[in-house]
């Protein structure tokens, strides 16, 4: 997030000055009689905490600093530290260690001397990895930067340790197997986590500097749809999940027992955001899952995503609306580019990718034209099919070759593949008021102008074999007026594994959910 | 939203001087062609628009202003409007009109003139009510102000009408009717139409201020909620809502059919958030549907709503994050009394309510204290009892009474009640570091601190009956270290009704979903 939006509740080093870290009364004595090695010097200075529980009893006032904060400017100062242990390895009388906290993380030395005893440091190269530890140590400058900590120009000289929760000693996914690079060499390939392993482990995994990146950067695309959208009057509504019906023949939807008869799972919240604006809202946007029984093991497919949509009215034509829709994708690249390089850098060093290109205004083509340019490369299709998945990708390279963009809008798809509500082009016998728009060349969004005229809705629900009795609800909607409108949906999983050159959406998908997948 | 946030695709007025209507292409000839009161001069000055297809054929280059933004700064002025005709009445030679957008409202007048035919006048007062219109009228000032209308200084001379969307004859519900106050006079009670039929027909329903008023108002809610905490750090994640298992004994809980197999639908969002925390997001907040099988005519129950859930490590005590929620809460109390002052008078305009109080920092109450004031009043309950509903009630009266707020937080709920990954309390035999929040009595918030240390968390687990095999997915997270962590889940319809004091929850759910209601 910028590295400076976080606000936790470390206070600035400026009013550090009274530690008393509550060892008198939580510490589990029992791991610091250590009496091997005779009287121990360190003794209250390091150990188990027993669990924090909150007690009023115990009293805590150990003021943290942020790993990130932790520079040359600090150098002599005490500072309490709470991260995990990324590692330790012990030589002598030294214990090495790297505490980690998020993506940033620090050099820990713990040195037998006249306070320092050779129990502390036993105990020190004794924890196990991933523990949540609080330390206090003493600033020092390093005498060369340290290539494998974020802060490398510093270390901490310990003071005190306290373990605050144990991890297991074995780790089902080592943390540098989970973000060794995919793109790297073919000698890591063997050692390298693969995709199922680190998902069963997410708890651990999420830990990882490209995954602390790819999810704030998930929040920060949806921050800017919905910041962008505010601004134009958007409202955000909360349409239902649960449904008394949905389009087609059953197999595309979950069924719910819904208590004496069933319902299904949303696989788009359209239709409302739809009532909406017949109900005057104008502008309306929607965030939130929703659900389609994929049963595959596409690259691309989960059976729940989150879904962000929008509607709007128009005037005059459609293409006010696919022209506020593509200046928001604009808007959302930019917004990224200009401001988390620093997390986009992180992932690439996982992931290593191509950097995004569009264009400003994007480039839109219309369907026949893309049947065109397949056609030219020797791709056989009609007039009125859909692409195909190998087509789709086909043309993302050939518009990419022509335009250089991995960003573009197709425009009047044909009307026999798209849904009832969908309007038809007047100005062709076989397009449709809608589009599709495609990063990388794979479709991210869905949309179109929407029938407004009751009659005619009608007249098409009938053609397309609706069943009008289940979908009253939703064509009611228009036999009391309403303007003209178009919108559309984006997945928003899609648009973070595409704008990163991610290959799996189940990255980009924090507790993925496929046919085999129900956990964690 | 403050009346300047909406920036629709209407250009401000200083741009209007070249009008040009598609009359030429688009209208329905045989509605201008009465020839009943013999050669019609107002020809091509009104009838209905073919449909809006977003034909390339059709040149449409009208500018429309915001109803809203005609002043008398624009007397004299000829200016487009779209909205939406709410009432006509015709009188002689003359028609009256008031013309709706959203929550504005301007009077029209046709009048028989050398310019306005019979003819039109007479098509003008045909128009069925709620039909989109787009009318061109001179901007004239009123002789005195119209009470009527939200522009109450100006009207229109009409120039030009033309129907874009019509709405059928009969209105299943008269927007009168659905906006009529609930605490007026009793003579309306038969008149005003009741919660069902409005639900029913929501897409008019949704067209009245009040309606037009909380919708913006729970996007609000939901904004501020999401700004604070990203400014405190927080990300925003998007957990599943299709689970493997759920807590509780399956009559809690909605099945789906999930292929060969079947699944839950999420309850809450907690279990991911926390696993989240286990994997050092520190800080993250959830919006999104949750879904509960309640079967009853309750007030405040819903089968789907809105949570907006949080989670985050603390330091040393969960009042840390009591902290941050209670801080949460007075900022939303405060931003809304600050800022949507006119929505909340609009909706009082309907829904007679008192304004809502609160203190800052609000108060806290320990669950034993309540059940002492309780039982002062005549209430007899163990120290181990949940808080029945009346008795919630009772107890926000008696709050109130003593402590002059609508909102209190009462923490140190019962062991006994609460979830198997709630921290008991190490002060008290009974108690646990758990707490709900309140508004006007009823509870909007329950949270507490989750069990870190995963031997504990497996003790209470078993305690508890937990299946700790369906569990594994979130019990093995805290196996590899955890933070100290408190969180807790906020029902948005919930604070939405209470806070403007509405006495059931379908009024602050767009599309509300209950053991009865599927649709729309």
């Amino acid at each position: 997030m910028n590295g400076n939006s976080s606000q936790n509740n470390e206070s600035s080093v400026s009013t550090l000055s009274n530690y008393t870290h509550p060892s008198e009364t939580s510490i589990d004595k029992a791991n610091t009689n250590d009496q091997e090695s005779g009287k121990d010097i360190s003794v209250g200075k390091y150990g188990v905490l027993k669990m924090i529980q909150s007690s009023k009893n115990v009293l805590y006032n150990t003021e943290f600093v942020r790993v990130k904060n932790i520079k040359t400017n600090l150098a002599d100062k005490s500072v309490w530290i709470r991260g995990r242990l990324h590692t330790s390895y012990a030589r002598g009388k030294q214990c090495f260690m790297i505490v980690r906290q998020q993506q940033w993380s620090i050099q820990v030395l713990a040195v037998v001397s006249d306070t320092i005893s050779k129990q502390f440091v036993k105990f020190c190269s004794n924890i196990t990895k991933e523990s949540v530890v609080d330390i206090k140590g003493k600033v020092a400058r390093t005498p060369s930067k340290i290539g494998s900590c974020s802060q490398k120009d510093v270390e901490l000289y310990i003071e005190e340790l306290w373990v605050v929760s144990q991890s297991a000693d074995q780790l089902p996914l080592l943390l540098e197997d989970a973000y060794r690079p995919v793109n790297g060499d073919d000698k890591d390939a063997d050692i390298r986590a693969n995709l199922d392993t680190k998902l069963d482990n997410r708890a651990i995994d999420l830990r990882t500097p490209a995954n602390q990146a790819i999810f704030r950067l998930e929040a920060v695309v949806c921050k800017f749809f919905r910041e962008i959208l505010t601004a134009k009057g958007f409202v955000e509504i909360f349409p239902p999940r649960i449904k008394n019906a949905v389009t087609g023949n059953g197999t595309n939807v979950f069924k719910i027992s819904y208590f004496k008869g069933s319902a299904y799972l949303a696989q788009c919240p359209t239709f409302h955001n739809i009532i909406a604006i017949a109900g005057d809202f104008e502008r309306v946007f929607t965030i939130g899952p929703v659900f389609r029984p994929e049963d595959s093991n596409s690259h691309r497919h989960l059976t729940e995503f989150t879904n962000l949509n929008l509607e709007m009215t128009f005037k005059h034509h459609y293409h006010e609306v696919v022209d506020v829709i593509a200046s928001l994708f604009t808007s959302i690249f930019k917004g990224l580019r200009e401001n988390y390089q620093s997390e986009i850098k992180t992932i690439c060093e996982q992931y290593s990718v191509e950097p995004f290109k569009f264009l400003d205004p994007p480039l839109k083509l219309e369907f026949p034209m893309a049947v065109n340019m397949l056609r030219e490369n020797g791709v056989e299709m009609g007039d009125e099919d859909d692409l195909s998945i190998p087509n789709e990708k086909l043309l993302g390279r050939l518009v990419k070759a022509k335009y250089d963009t991995d960003f573009y809008i197709l425009d009047k798809f044909p009307l026999a593949i798209r849904s009832f509500e969908t309007m038809p082009d007047p100005d062709s016998k076989v397009g449709s008021n809608s589009y599709d728009m495609f990063m990388r060349g794979e479709e991210v969004l869905t949309g179109g102008q929407r029938i407004h005229d009751y009659h005619y809705l009608m007249k098409r629900a009938k053609h397309c074999q609706v069943d009008i009795e289940k979908f009253a609800y939703y064509l009611d909607a228009f036999r009391y007026g309403c303007p003209p409108l178009a919108g559309g949906g984006i997945g928003l999983e899609r648009v973070v594994m595409l704008y990163l050159g991610l290959d799996n959406i189940r990255i980009a998908s924090m507790f993925p959910r496929d046919s085999k997948r129900l956990t964690p």
